[in-house]
């Protein structure tokens, strides 16, 4: 079994630093671990108390007397090691060392207390995360080891970082998108497990559909390599790299004690590992959403559908301007098209209705410009759920109120179905929307596996990432198995 | 009076087209108009109605017979003329032009159609405008006449579109971020008022700190380049543009009539007229938010203080992708920084802190480095607002829920101070967080005039624009007056 294997998926956790005092990062995790629903045994270790957060608390890690799969520590620097050591000769295996003041800090006195941290490791046949790092959040097993309150967890997305913030503070903005992790990885100072062993495990976990890794350094760069390219016959990895600059530099070495390299090495890098690099965090979860979702489109052509003018010239601008094409359609297309619009709309791609047409005809458009094979994939921009409108209207007309749930339930179907017609077509299908995951109709959306952006440049990217990785699978030689 | 200023305030509406069929647009609007809060006299016009909403309606604008300032027209297109005629006779000089179906449909019945529309306005003095808009909104009136509800109105960012939806449906995305918008104007097909009419008008608006345009085609390339060059050496002015691509242009010839021209072209025309150009519309909301809100820096050098290391790294290899810089800082500076930090943390810059640091030392830090001289301005991520952390820790400690309030406030007043800080040293500062608008913490900043972005790449080019103006600005020889 991975040592990653073994260490995401424990039956029991035992937890270093957690105590009554709410201040503590331990106390914050323990009570996450606690109330995320995790099935499995938590034992606080303490040496005073009795019970931490209304649990029994142990003195030491032998005082359990059962197996514990995993533990986490959230120790002062200095007995980090010997707590270890401990864990090691009660027969733990897997272990998390959320604890810094190792590497990362200025001097030599961090990478000697590293070194003695490996050492210790290594005697016993411990695998772990860490030093410096965050926790763990594994959605499978309803477990959530980080700082962070109720994480949005599901979804096929996985997230190994070399920045704890980035897999523990980015909740709130993943939750306003609808976006949902399965699984996210901080990795630390990765002074054992290190990103090239999450691709190696993340690589046959099957709910995984794809990988998010965000880099400051490479440390083992070949079998970085090997791993990722292995990895990409089968899902998508996509990176972001912030070392490239001078401050940046500076940054990293004082943040994980990474060295890192210019921004080209990087780049060149990633493509020989057949990675998508993306700019920063918001872009990468924009392209891990669609390419955790939607499927692979056969080319570049894009059809927009739009009943706004404004989102349908901007989506029809960025999509070239990314290097994919919105076709003008045939004369018998455009035919099929005119009997389901009327004669005043433009159907030449874009697809412009107006405010007033009634929406639900972009099914038929939408299974029309699929048929055709005119197209590889499509944008839709559309005002969906009356309700949002409606607000003001039903103070003034009261009547209305009784008719809001019967639009709702009409637009939620039409939504459902709209989702249906791109995956029986085996399209892909991007919607833009100002409205947010808080939206019904938004959310509806999303459960059908169909991502939303707020801007037309945004939905272009995603859409070409699409593209991007089905061309690194076809140089590969390879498909994936289907989503 | 210039015509936008009588149009934009007027103590009279009436409106053709609402009525108490809630599927129209008209009906949407008026309900819009009458729930935002409008001081002014609304008239319904109405051929058959008694009362439209709740409130009497006309047969026609003769019958209301008192002066009306504004009417705003949302009739079935062959009526418009004859309709316009009729408010002409009647002594309305301003007009809005919902309806579409002029230049922007097929074939040459609706450039027909908009000769006579612009005929009869012309006959009457009135100045319009549309057609094919979606309204207006003017937060100093509490006016709303498009289909959006509840816009985030206040703010000193104005915008000016050839995009209805982009002025109405953006709403939810600008409440999740937190902009507000204090005027909006659809400008539709442009037959009468435009863009550089726009300009004109905002130039004056003491209110309006930022102005910002979404083009589809330039009419009077003269006239704008001459009204925008007036204009920001007032107040920022920063455009999007998307007529530049094949399907681009198909779409925005079919959406307000707009001839447009190659990308370069308009890049050329931007740079003459010191407009900034942004990639889309959530580009464009970054830069006007913070052109709105934040001082201009005198030079490019910029602190990064955080208390996780990854957004650090992450921004200060953003600000140089963007061509600011990250400066080491000097010995003494570190010094005084150390002093306050311990010798644990790195201050070279970015000043990197970690979880447990007390976060309320950001004041003392931003105060020292800003009064060093060695920065222009400054970025902060940070960790605000225990009580998202502690959600669950209050399940546990119950204790703790006494607490909450006293944190709260604690926050908000170093929050405050945080904003003050950047205001006595008229320095700019942009702070990054995951938090949205719903977070007290963040909206405390955005109350104080800090903007907040979700992420590093953002942050930094928003930080750019200020740059960018600042240049703008000294190259038009003159200084707009402090925000």
């Amino acid at each position: 079994m991975h040592p990653l294997k073994r260490l995401m998926n424990p039956s029991s956790i035992a937890i270093f630093g957690a105590s009554n005092n709410p201040m503590k990062m331990g106390s914050i995790q323990l009570a996450n671990i606690l109330e995320t629903g995790f099935a499995g045994e938590v034992y606080p270790i303490h040496r005073s108390e009795e019970t931490v957060m209304g649990i029994p608390a142990y003195k030491s890690i032998a005082e359990v007397g059962k197996q514990v799969d995993l533990v986490q520590l959230v120790l002062p620097t200095e007995v980090v090691p010997e707590m270890l050591e401990q864990c090691g000769q009660a027969g733990v295996r897997s272990a998390i060392v959320i604890s810094g003041g190792f590497k990362e800090v200025p001097g030599d006195v961090g990478i000697e207390r590293e070194r003695q941290l490996k050492e210790v490791a290594a005697e016993y046949g411990i695998r772990f995360l860490g030093p410096n790092c965050v926790g763990i959040m594994n959605g499978q097993r309803s477990l959530n080891s980080t700082t962070i309150v109720d994480p949005p967890m599901g979804g096929g997305i996985a997230f190994a970082s070399q920045s704890g913030a980035y897999t523990a503070m980015i909740n709130p903005y993943l939750r306003a998108q609808g976006i949902r992790m399965c699984q996210t990885i901080s990795v630390g100072n990765e002074a054992d497990l290190d990103l090239a062993d999450c691709l190696d495990y993340l690589r046959d976990e099957d709910e995984i559909k794809a990988v998010g890794l965000y880099v400051e350094t490479i440390r083992r760069p070949r079998e970085f390599i090997a791993a990722a390219r292995e990895t990409v016959r089968k899902k998508p990895v996509v990176a972001i790299y912030v070392g490239g600059t001078e401050a940046g530099s500076r940054s990293s070495l004082s943040h994980t004690g990474a060295i890192s390299g210019p921004d080209e090495l990087y780049d060149g890098l990633f493509r020989q590992a057949g990675v998508l690099r993306a700019a920063d965090m918001d872009h990468m979860l924009d392209l891990l959403w669609i390419l955790s979702m939607q499927p692979l489109p056969e080319g570049r052509r894009m059809a927009v559908i739009t009943n706004s003018g404004g989102p349908g010239s901007s989506l029809a601008y960025h999509l070239e301007k990314v290097g994919m094409e919105a076709p003008a359609f045939s004369a018998a297309l455009r035919a099929k098209l005119d009997a389901v619009t009327g004669a005043l709309t433009y159907t030449g791609n874009p697809i412009d209705l107006t405010f007033e047409t009634n929406i639900f005809i972009f099914k038929q458009l939408l299974e029309l410009v699929f048929e055709s094979g005119e197209v590889d994939g499509a944008f839709i921009y559309g005002i969906f759920g009356a309700p949002d409108f409606m607000v003001n209207l039903k103070k003034r007309l009261p009547e209305l109120q009784a008719m809001e749930s019967e639009w709702d339930t009409g637009y939620q179907s039409f939504l459902r179905e709209l989702a249906e017609v791109s995956r029986m077509h085996a399209k892909p299908l991007v919607v833009m929307s100002f409205l947010g995951a808080g939206s019904v109709s938004i959310q509806s959306l999303i459960d059908s596996q169909v991502p939303v952006y707020p801007s037309a440049s945004r939905s272009a990217r995603a859409m070409r990432s699409l593209v991007d990785y089905a061309a690194i699978v076809g140089d590969l030689g390879d498909r994936r198995e289907g989503l």
